[in-house]
């Protein structure tokens, strides 16, 4: 039994009770609402996290790599959404997936890519579903509905050889720039409303649309109307994070993953600390990129060991490769972290610091023993 | 033979003959100086990597984590500086290094840390060789040069058992603020001084200091004088970036790393395209960090497929966790960068974006083809 006050820092700690909690919470919200459940998988990357959030649904992820999708598939998961604009080129490893019996959803919101994917869906011997990435807020990649374009698309993906028009999909991003429940909702309800109405042009114009598919964190705790939807993915809201928590995505008792770091240093003469936790342990991705937050808590959340108490308002106000500074207001608390003391960093943003490390050490809750160790997959 | 055109993107591509200029230029800059580079691997984190740094050098490596000095150990290099401040509690790692036969330079700017340290060395049977940390101007970690801490920690680092006081050590990473030519050489001027006050005042009252180190890739490119100094540390110079190029490490035709991605949307009604490299694949290191530069290149700056040609104005404007937002000064160039077509990214921070890859896809020049994969040794 490996205690956590044996383990090296900086690592990366899940705490399965609220893993469990988060995704048991997500799965009742749509048990009974007639949209399926297809968390995304791009956040936690793990076989292990993906059968909890699975559970109660029917089964089907959705992923960001083709890496993930062969490594879901690899652990026995058949229908995979690869939910970033396809393109011709990746074809070999497309292919493969679907000769292994992979029930593999691709999107795009090109034309070309749908001549293009046709005839190489053809040479390779495969069929192709398609979907119909659609813009409803974002400004990222997708068609706005209610343009000609979709139904264009749509006929294309419908007529072409070797394809199969399979719905439309899209992802309000832009919820993470919400600031309050009422602001998510109005997103949620452009999301929904993106998709219905592409859907419905599609049907109007004689083709098929049996997926309608929408998906933020944000929207999926907060929209109040699936109406015409078929399913939701959604995928941070497994593990949470402090930019999650602050804009009203679950509370931050909800946390599940964190960083352990050891205290390695203090700087009285700058009221601050530093611990060995930096800008490779914790990523870059700082909250001041969201203005409007009730705090700006820089790079992480200065937590107890056991995760269950804030030390202060301390937080990791600058990180170097190596090292992250500690920032508080009024004095720093130098007796409640002496050198060599170890504090669990709640992310700002937990997808890109869980993308750091290649595993979790899983705990039940609080300050352990670790139960387990399971790998992530990185990369492409 | 691997070509470049058939790898799977995004991935990290690494180009010999401009790392190796970039090497030598930096081993020619020291040759005849007094002063011993220690190449600092913690960009390159490569025992290929670090066999080219070292040519023509003495042997020793600067390393960030203690993983990397085990590696390069590994790897049979047996003279390590571990420049990131030691805590006790990483003793047992420390101890196994030193006990293979591994010279190890340790640093600490705390008079509680050396008492702790001196107990555990005693208990393993080694002695630790410890440098005193300074703060030159970074105000990171580090004493003040010039204050009576110095002199009161390098008392107890030559009195206590199981230590030896190795000499001095610094790292003006505030060289990154700088914004031209003359700034540079004031702050490698500060760098200098603060080690050699440090160790005049070791020596001044009766205390070795055999050792004494600077480093950072903007004044060891600039500094004017080396007088006093004994051992120069820096490690980006091998790669460079488009930072260090905007404050004048090096040319941008010098930046030997390199993320090769494709173009997977055109948004002609936003003037903007997308590409398969975002955060997870650029980093979240993103250049409107550094106030007062040239060109705000945002997440990396868009070169050709052979990387030897600039995409008109075009930069990583904005990234998702698997997208990349292409943005341009005036009209974006979609007819030069057409879906499918590649396209090779030079990095804003090549040490948080090469951070994200386990290897190097390695091309003796321009356009490849790969010659060879090297591994990069992540984590802790």
């Amino acid at each position: 039994m490996t205690l956590l006050s044996t383990l090296e820092t900086p690592c990366l700690i899940l705490d399965r009770s609220r893993l469990a909690r988060n995704a048991a919470r997500m799965t009742d919200r749509f048990a009974n609402s007639g949209v399926q459940l297809r968390p995304h998988m791009k956040s936690a990357k793990s076989i292990d996290v993906a059968r909890i959030a699975l559970a109660g649904n029917f089964g089907g992820v959705t992923v960001s790599t083709l890496k993930e999708a062969e490594y879901f598939a690899d652990h026995g998961i058949e229908d995979i959404t690869y939910a970033v604009s396809v393109v011709p080129e990746k074809m070999p490893r497309i292919a493969a997936l679907i000769k292994r019996g992979v029930k593999l959803g691709l999107i795009t919101d090109q034309l070309a890519v749908a001549q293009d994917l046709s005839l190489r869906a053809q040479a390779e011997g495969v069929t192709l579903d398609v979907l119909i990435e659609l813009d409803s807020g974002e400004r990222r990649a997708g068609l706005l509905a209610g343009g000609s374009a979709v139904v264009d698309l749509g006929r294309a993906l419908h007529e072409l050889p070797g394809l199969r028009l399979t719905g439309v999909l899209t992802h309000a991003g832009n919820s993470y720039q919400c600031r309050g429940l009422a602001d998510i909702q109005q997103v949620a309800e452009a999301e929904r409303l993106s998709a219905v109405t592409a859907a419905t042009q599609l049907r109007a114009a004689g083709l098929p649309c049996p997926v309608v598919s929408v998906g933020s964190t944000p929207t999926a705790t907060h929209g109040l109307s699936w109406e015409g939807l078929t399913e939701m993915r959604c995928g941070v809201y497994m593990f949470g994070d402090v930019f999650q928590s602050e804009i009203g995505s679950h509370g931050l008792e909800d946390i599940a993953v964190s960083v352990l770091a050891t205290v390695i240093g203090h700087r009285p003469d700058m009221n601050s600390a530093l611990i060995d936790a930096g800008g490779l342990a914790l990523s870059k991705d700082r909250s001041t990129g969201a203005p409007g937050l009730a705090e700006d808590i820089g790079f992480g959340m200065i937590m107890s060991e056991d995760c269950r108490r804030r030390i202060g308002s301390v937080r990791v106000g600058h990180v170097y490769q190596e090292h992250g500074m500690l920032t508080a207001d009024g004095p720093f608390p130098f007796d409640q972290l002496p050198i060599g003391s170890r504090v669990r960093v709640l992310p700002n943003h937990v997808c890109m610091t869980a993308a750091m490390y290649d595993g979790y050490r899983v705990v039940d809750a609080g300050a352990g023993p670790v139960v387990d160790l399971w790998s992530r997959i990185n990369g492409w």
